[in-house]
């Protein structure tokens, strides 16, 4: 084997882990996002610039209205998931560089004093964190359903601000009954990698 | 403990893992580079999308070329580095949706017709899977160097194609001496969730 990364691990990770349509009543805790949280931040981003901000939308009525701005077969499993998350990219991370990179706080005003850059690096970045934030949710033993399939300006109306563009919202929790469909097939190796 | 990953790989991946900026002599083989791939390609893309794309840049006469079009605080890195791989996002990635996407190949069209609109997907898609394949880079029990310092322009004439775009450039090794600078810091919990 060439990797280090134990057999269960890889599994857990990426291997048997799955995009889950269903899932169990068991709640998931502040205290699990909160521990995903803290191992997931560690994951690089340029310029540690760490755009991605998450919304935990843990109240009846916000579901309701995030159920709302969902794609048709999106809405069911949003509306039953244990817990949904908008996650988003924060357009004005550059405001946070000074702490974020305390020995070139120059980076801010030379690099990112445009918003169109901001929102090209930031888009980037925040889905780095976007799939490290799933990779997380798997190391609590959570499935994840990441979907795309929503309004994105209603999203951004009801729930975020100019400054914070959508990027995915996600269903967590144990996986229920016929939680996935078939695996899908992935390009072979040959067909994504090519040697110079 | 609120996670089912063993503490272990918990640190391999993001807790002790750190971009690294100097390596050993230590080649990294194209058996660990496929068992890299063989892991991450299962971590979820929108549509099964999956519109990453890596080019391995192995010969010396390639990794100059990849060298001038560095940032100057690239180079240094890129030229010593065993291994470098530049990622992009097939922006054509559509073609391959109805391999990847068996029961609904209407996708490719409904969906992906316009470039724009597959520009932005695969960008945002590929973006999870750069950050897929840097966790397995760590899995591998090998240290990543991403980098977004270079010419895009420049790396996409040299390297790709007008249907490719870079994303990133990845040097790839086992750490060497001052291999990387402090831990920097990142936001607090409470400064990237919050509740609605």
């Amino acid at each position: 084997m060439s990797l280090v990364l134990d057999a269960a691990a890889q599994d857990l990770l990426f291997r048997e882990a799955r995009t889950a349509n269903t899932f169990t009543d068991e709640p998931v805790t502040d205290e699990q996002v909160q521990a995903i949280y803290d191992l997931v931040k560690y994951g690089p981003t340029a310029f540690n610039q760490t755009p991605l901000r998450v919304v935990l939308v843990r109240s009846e009525e916000a579901r309701e209205r995030l159920v709302s701005h969902m794609a048709e077969g999106n809405q069911a499993k949003t509306r039953t998931a244990p817990l949904v998350a908008i996650l988003a990219t924060d357009n004005e991370f550059h405001e946070e560089l000074p702490n974020l990179l305390p020995h070139f706080p120059q980076a801010k005003d030379m690099f990112f004093s445009e918003r169109p850059v901001r929102e090209q690096a930031g888009g980037v970045n925040a889905a780095l964190q976007a799939a490290y934030f799933i990779i997380g949710v798997r190391a609590a033993g959570l499935a994840a359903g990441p979907m795309t399939g929503f309004d994105f300006a209603g999203v951004q109306k009801e729930f975020l601000d100019e400054d914070h563009s959508p990027l995915m919202v996600i269903n967590i929790g144990k996986p229920g009954e016929d939680a996935w469909f078939p695996r899908l097939p992935r390009l072979a190796y040959d067909e994504v990698v090519t040697t110079v």
